[in-house]
């Protein structure tokens, strides 16, 4: 990309280790986002050109590439697992990619507290599996754990299925490495859950996508590995009484509740229609996922009898099912989290990714579905109710300009008007970041310009991302 | 202060609405830092001459406040209810002090979702006592509770009783409204648990002591109130075991544990001997208190029974006593509470409020009992061990010059080669903002000064604190 000044063709004179150069850049990331999120503003084509992809083993040689590309102007657009829903890792024009998959070690563990310091290119799955075998996991899971990156989760504020137990990642994460910019490295690795000295600069590059600096390493804070898990999925007559069996739910299952996730029918019947999944239970309007997490499986059993009782006495849920063994577990799951899959089988499909106050959450689906009628083939929504996060989706048979127009920004003024979020945990990355001003006030807006112009007076990391533009 | 330029005499033309414009500082600031928290470099005396304090009652005057100081470059103090121990609310010298003293309505509760919106000076225990009224706590809880506000709680990040279960303010705090030092309001006041559009602007104020702003308002996330509390009180015979015992407690209590405290004989000692407080175990070398809170009273108990057990088998602990009832809990919290109180009756204090690695934290206490000889009168080591969290108290007839200089820097620096913190909880206010280098990198604390100089240019707000001076 051009950048002005005495910018030099990418990567024609770089000089780094030859492990660091690896490929010329295969389309991969593209052909990602059309395939795996055709999302509503899709029709915004990333045409990028990169010729380059490097791929550091270490600080050093991030700090090197990063310096190198500062002096001369080179654009750089980081990449872990390249897994995003909104482009945030993929380059717009020829940006240099610098790729985070070869600094993938553990660096150390602690038994005692927890905290784990690792490599920005570790896969969140295998931290989970290191973790799994000396009795912790991580403090996130997501859809896409088998090949994301836990520096592109913390990168992108990642929130996914344990957060309503175990908080975000603005509280887990303990410490970070990143380097900046002009290629210093600024060490806030520290693993210690408490430290009140200074302003937390770690928190800047936490949801910042690569904007302000490239994360390099991570400390994060380990919860042990629960001995009891149970899951059960149960049918429900209306969306006000799922909101009912969400306040039962944190009476009765309080601390061991780790999941609270709901799907209406639509969504039931796209993983039913797709993918062959079966559906336990009788058709409802809608249907909630809950998981526990606890320390005594006969405590957590007991306490989820209770809550069940209670749920089918008052006649909140009219059907349910529960499973304790791995692969029962497993096949719960799948009905709600290959909604995804599913959908990519229906046709084209818009995403949008809102947070909303639980009370009004579905409201928004009932309207788009009357407000498309029969120009969409399906609207759904899902999400992770426990956290107040809708995922609206809208399928077509192919992509359809008037369908975008009808979408946005009806969506996106909805949102804004109940006091929402346009983005709850998928962050802007290039697609959404025009649309900011949804849901963050101008001065607040320009408060972030003026960081990004601070940190990066060049406007060389992963440019067009997230922010808008000053002018 | 002399900030230079067309400075005006502090409060000469101020001309705000007459609430506003309470009283005359009457040194009751100073009067409590050497009062409460005579430290061991309280030897730098703060010797301020407030003329002037005001006590805006909205967001709006507190902006034309800042707004006019900043213009005419006139230092400002905010202060909530001056319940720190670094001197982070107490004026240097003639700075004009903001008090949020009338800024203590709740403005809304979400009995869904648990979020609670209020301006930034109410007091922490009335919050409480509004919540608990409503099935809900607030996620923070701290000796200082009955006097201390909440704004001055996150602009100071405060730890405290709660942060094991619950976690830190950066997690649970989930929007706030803060005053820029040229009167911008910067309004991130929303309740989402989850929103990724853009940087988290909110977390630069959390912990900045207000240096970079002053919060106005804040939305919180609280917990559900727990129906079942018990406190044990268990005698240990080392170290060595006190950690065992939190490996088993974390295992068998699991979600339930909300406190994981200790305290030594030396602390035991001082709060028997000054406030007549009753140990109703025998003498060990170490105590332990433990809290859990959980939804179900039985399965609380029998968790409890099944960790007592096995910890008076294992010979891990040599006595202990369980507390159910709510008068004897609060005997029980009350010896591991009421200890600086007690300090203060033992004679001049030098405090150290620290974060060390849980495995290494006790062998400072011990260190410096020896360092030290017979020129303390005590040494005492206490804190939340479940966070890593000492707090190493020293006691002497009078105020040692020589005392202090055997403790600083041998404190600081024994606490840096452990990769600990020198504030794990009290920031660094006036009184340790010098030492900052000892847990922050020199890129750290440069990046932290220009930050300040962004948002801060004139450098009024609450000058001398948190960051040196970039000079």
């Amino acid at each position: 990309m051009k950048l002005g000044g005495d910018r030099e063709t990418a990567g024609m004179r770089l000089s780094f280790s030859r492990h660091c150069v690896a490929l010329i850049w295969s389309k991969r990331a593209r052909a990602r986002i059309f395939n795996e999120s055709p999302q509503g503003c899709a029709c915004i084509a990333l045409r990028c050109h990169s010729k380059l992809l490097l791929r550091p083993k270490n600080t050093e040689e991030v700090s090197n590439i990063l310096k190198y590309c500062n002096d001369r102007n080179l654009a750089v657009t980081p990449q872990g697992g390249n897994t995003g829903l909104v482009g945030g890792s993929v380059p717009v024009f020829d940006e240099i990619i610098i790729s985070t998959a070869l600094m993938d070690k553990v660096i150390s563990f602690d038994q005692v507290s927890g905290s784990l310091v690792c490599q920005c290119g570790c896969i969140l799955e295998s931290l989970n599996q290191y973790l799994e075998g000396q009795g912790y996991i991580m403090p996130l899971d997501l859809g896409a754990k088998g090949s994301c990156h836990i520096g592109g989760n913390i990168a992108t504020n990642a929130g996914g299925l344990r957060l309503l137990r175990y908080g975000s990642l603005r509280g887990t994460v303990l410490g970070l490495e990143a380097v900046l910019p002009n290629g210093t490295v600024l060490n806030c690795l520290n693993s210690l859950r408490k430290d009140n000295t200074g302003y937390d600069l770690k928190q800047l590059f936490i949801g910042s996508e690569g904007t302000l600096g490239l994360i390099t390493a991570i400390s994060i804070l380990c919860p042990r590995k629960p001995s009891s898990v149970n899951v059960a999925l149960l049918g429900c007559e209306s969306f006000s009484k799922v909101l009912q069996v969400f306040t039962l739910c944190r009476d009765l299952l309080g601390e061991i509740l780790s999941a609270f996730e709901f799907q209406d029918l639509e969504s039931m019947n796209v993983v039913q229609t797709h993918l062959k999944l079966m559906n336990p239970l009788q058709e409802s309007p809608f249907y909630i996922l809950i998981e526990t997490a606890g320390s005594s499986v006969q405590h957590d059993e007991e306490k989820l009898n209770v809550f069940l009782a209670k749920a089918l006495e008052s006649g909140l849920v009219n059907s349910g099912t529960v499973a304790t063994d791995q692969s029962k577990i497993k096949s719960v799951w799948a009905l709600r989290e290959r909604i995804t899959e599913a959908l990519a089988h229906d046709g084209y499909v818009y995403k949008y990714d809102l947070s909303i106050p639980v009370e009004k959450l579905y409201a928004l689906v009932e309207e788009t579905r009357v407000r498309l009628g029969r120009t969409a083939k399906r609207v759904v929504g899902y999400g992770h109710l426990g956290d107040g996060n809708l995922h609206l989706n809208i399928t077509s048979e192919s992509h359809s300009k008037s369908l975008v127009a009808a979408l946005e920004p009806f969506v996106y003024e909805w949102t804004a008007q109940h006091c929402g979020s346009i983005s709850a945990e998928h962050g802007l990355g290039f697609k959404k970041r025009n649309h900011i001003y949804y849901s963050k006030s101008p001065e607040a807006v320009q408060l972030m310009q003026i960081l990004k112009k601070l940190l990066d007076p060049k406007g060389i990391m992963n440019p067009y991302k997230t922010i808008p533009s000053s002018g």
